[in-house]
């Protein structure tokens, strides 16, 4: 099973109250080396078998349409989930 | 200036039902392929200078404590944001 990513953020012209709440609450766990923060989404899609150029075609199709509004946001990655991008190996939640 | 990238997803026996809601929109856009979709939180964090090995076990505190919910989430990816991943060179948005 392929799998292709898509991430997509807010321009950085707009303002992002949800990283700039993470912002804040850096320093108050002692964390205080980042300047800025931003959130966005970070979509998975599969696909049959492995992945191929239509899928990707197709995947950039959704992503501009569907999975990101142009006004606000930038798709800025579609690609495969390669092995190293370990998503099924996490780097927490091994006790889970 | 340097940039960390944080992914989230819920953990794979976690219902994700905005992640349902794309993969029953896709059809309705003639975007058959794909089986699945899950739906995560991308954080990019910024620090003044070039990424080092300390901030990046900063990011790491940061996703395990503040940026992702344990019981549901896994971390799946902390890495710094290179070159060829085009942050300020969206695939979309050319024209905004």
């Amino acid at each position: 099973m392929g799998r292709i990513v898509v991430d997509v953020m807010l321009k950085p012209e707009i303002l992002d109250p949800q990283g700039q709440a993470v912002r804040g609450a850096l320093p108050r766990l002692g964390l205080d080396q980042f300047t800025d923060v931003r959130q966005g989404k970070r979509f998975v899609l599969s696909v049959d078998g492995p992945v191929t150029q239509t899928h990707l075609a197709s995947a950039r199709e959704a992503a501009e349409t569907l999975l990101s509004n142009p006004v606000i946001e930038d798709v800025v990655n579609v690609h495969e989930l390669t092995a190293d991008e370990p998503e099924q190996a996490p780097i927490t939640g091994a006790g889970a």
